[in-house]
């Protein structure tokens, strides 16, 4: 499994945040532990700390259904598989936090060498500061007073805080609130690559932008990001690579332009998990945004790998949900208790992993339903089994706490604080 | 608006629940609120009292997004016409508290007449018991033992806690349990409507269990339950009113063979917004378990009513979520800050509220995108919209806390403590 085995220490990786500390430590002398149910409510175990989890030995079998499980050997398998791979190709991880909005997950992409993470959302890069992150690029642009004035406030006291803009008005606004501030804001010019979804076009006007973010005062241009979404998925290697090539050439271009009018380019960030192995090949690239790797979901696995044309395998699914059997009475089929409050409507739906000849269905709110072809096996009531998520992102959010699981056990409780953290 | 205007006196419906009350003040005491900036964020925000809210006169168009909220002249409109049609027909509400999964509204429905609120879920049951709800229906046969235990060991400390069950093993599980906690616990038996997806088939089988449980020490059969989900979106009032009563014959012909045979019947419950005005010509039937009335939603208003063919406008949408534009760069187009994390990626998409001509996608995690058409309005980057939301459960079950509105102050913050809670 540990191909690129990292040896991660757990216990090295100290947590910042005191409070936590606290609150743990705390659980531990007031928290009861039921002793004869097998079955942990979230509730109950919410306080465990990583010593107690490991006298209690609580398998993910016992587990309250749906829970959001991660399986740590498969996880850092993936951490160390980008690392290996980027290091390899001369550039360097700067993975997206959009997709875990887990702190604990975030220390782990740092100690197996990330530069930094990347966020999507102010409320997120303030989460992940209250919980010891301190490398945070916000990769959109905010653009309410309220939300510069808070992106201004965090660099205020996080220095390697870096800001994304994607239009001059909006610079002369960062501007304005970093010398209110009395700060000098590190700030990267969303370039879009022709998705016209965020980011300013390439060329003359992103070149125009970083010269405007060059000389206003109290900002410190620091590069460029230019984040490719639409090719993540697309299906087969080589129609990816040129499709991301093709669209990443003008900023590639505009980072050259940049370079000759004397500008910095220390930055140039993009690219995903669909194409880690791709980005390095645009000129003065420096650095990727995976954010799903650490997960993988049944739409990544879909697309195909450079080597598995079949299967994209270059990291492992390591995040499941356990879901409970609640009715077996009707032929060819169960419901269970993971619907689309615990799945997601995303689609390639759920797989029961390790299963074949079956289709789950998370179609309805709140129960899935388990359709039996040619099954592997059946399940009857009361029994539970694991799903292989949909779409990571969006399921990561439905859920306040990850179980981290080896060999089936329980081996620690990961807040994922920044769940719901979308503005 | 409040055609069946009820004038809800929202300070004589008191918290049950001094914590809330406690924090409430201790925030009056330590937040800060900001003198200059326009735009609170839900941290902020939270602990504030309605007073204060009151006092600070929030516009809707302050807050921070994306953001929930839930327009109150609307909601009580559609609370009263629940109750009034409901009343009408000779059957009873008791609304499913799956949808809003919010204490606050709950307290509304009892107070607009309900006869108690239903969950699809026993961490919902416990949350609206923790918060002061007290008459309520767990619609989904719970099949662990430490699920069965919660169960019961609610019912012992909510005396007006219904549980339903579906098959008899877990009837005998049930009365175990029961017998145990040396309750007695009020049972239901859940009868499928023919979807095979949770319930018993009605019938020999739905009357066998009745029989089951009615002997089985500890439980106390009150009736039946049979929720036709399948019928509940089907387009035009006829082709809805004819699968439906198809659909519940069976479970009606059981009420009946249940009355013959000398059980209980005294709840015959099921129904939902697309049947409230449908299901009492069931012979036997007591109550609607109707949940999105209270919001409405794209999908409720594209199946046509028994009036208005073209809108089911029986009840209006009241739940929107707020949006800022990011970015207008881009022609005949802009992306704002509401993507699947903040609207779900359910169709039909979310709507722009009270404009035309443009098409709103929430298909991207952190971006939605406008395309204008032949648009009444456009927008420029950081002005906000209101979407009405594509499908109200899934959707609230994103938020922490919603936003109550009128006439576009925030009158008040709702929080959604069953936010999650899919377990």
């Amino acid at each position: 499994m540990a191909r690129f085995g990292l040896n991660i220490d757990y216990k090295s990786i100290k947590m910042k945040n005191n409070r936590r500390r606290f609150l743990s430590n705390l659980g531990s002398a007031t928290i009861m532990i039921p002793s004869l149910i097998k079955g942990y409510t979230s509730s109950e175990l919410q306080h465990f700390s990583p010593e107690r989890l490991n006298e209690t030995n609580i398998s993910i079998w016992d587990l309250d259904t749906p829970s959001l499980c991660v399986d740590l050997d498969i996880l850092e398998a993936n951490l160390s598989k980008l690392q290996a791979i980027t290091t390899q190709n001369g550039i360097a991880a700067r993975p997206h936090a959009k997709t875990h909005k887990c702190p604990q997950i975030a220390r782990l992409q740092m100690a197996a060498g990330s530069i930094g993470i990347c966020v999507a959302k102010i409320s997120e890069a303030e989460v992940m500061f209250d919980h010891g992150i301190d490398k945070i690029l916000c990769t959109t642009t905010n653009v309410t007073q309220d939300k510069i004035k808070r992106a201004m406030s965090l660099k205020k006291w996080c220095p390697d805080f870096i800001q994304a803009t994607d239009s001059p008005a909006n610079a002369r606004l960062l501007s304005e609130a970093a010398s209110a501030m009395g700060i000098t804001a590190d700030i990267v010019v969303d370039v879009d690559p022709g998705m016209h979804r965020t980011g300013i076009p390439a060329g003359e006007p992103a070149l125009q932008l970083a010269q405007l973010v060059d000389q206003l005062p109290s900002l410190r241009l620091r590069g460029i990001l230019c984040y490719d979404g639409g090719s993540q998925h697309v299906s087969g290697f080589e129609a990816r690579k040129k499709q991301t090539l093709d669209r990443l050439a003008a900023a590639a271009d505009t980072v050259g332009m940049m370079r000759k009018a004397g500008l910095n380019t220390e930055i140039f960030s993009g690219g995903g998990t669909g194409t880690y192995n791709i980005d390095h090949e645009n000129e003065g690239f420096t650095d990727v945004q995976a954010g799903s790797y650490v997960f993988m979901d049944n739409q990544y696995m879909a697309i195909g790998g450079e080597h598995n044309t079949d299967v994209y395998d270059d990291f492992r699914p390591s995040l499941t949900i356990l879901t409970t059997v609640l009715n077996d009475q009707y032929e060819g089929r169960v419901t269970t208790d993971a619907g689309a409050k615990a799945c997601t409507i995303n689609q390639p739906w759920p797989a029961v992993k390790g299963q074949s000849g079956m289709d789950y269905r998370s179609g309805s709110d709140e129960f899935g339903t388990l359709i039996f072809n040619d099954p592997s096996r059946t399940y009857r009531v009361g029994e539970k089994l694991e799903l292989i998520v949909s779409h990571c992102d969006p399921v990561v959010n439905l859920y306040d706490q990850m179980y981290a699981i080896r060999n089936e056990k329980v081996e620690a409780i990961w807040k994922i604080y920044g769940r719901g953290k979308s503005s």
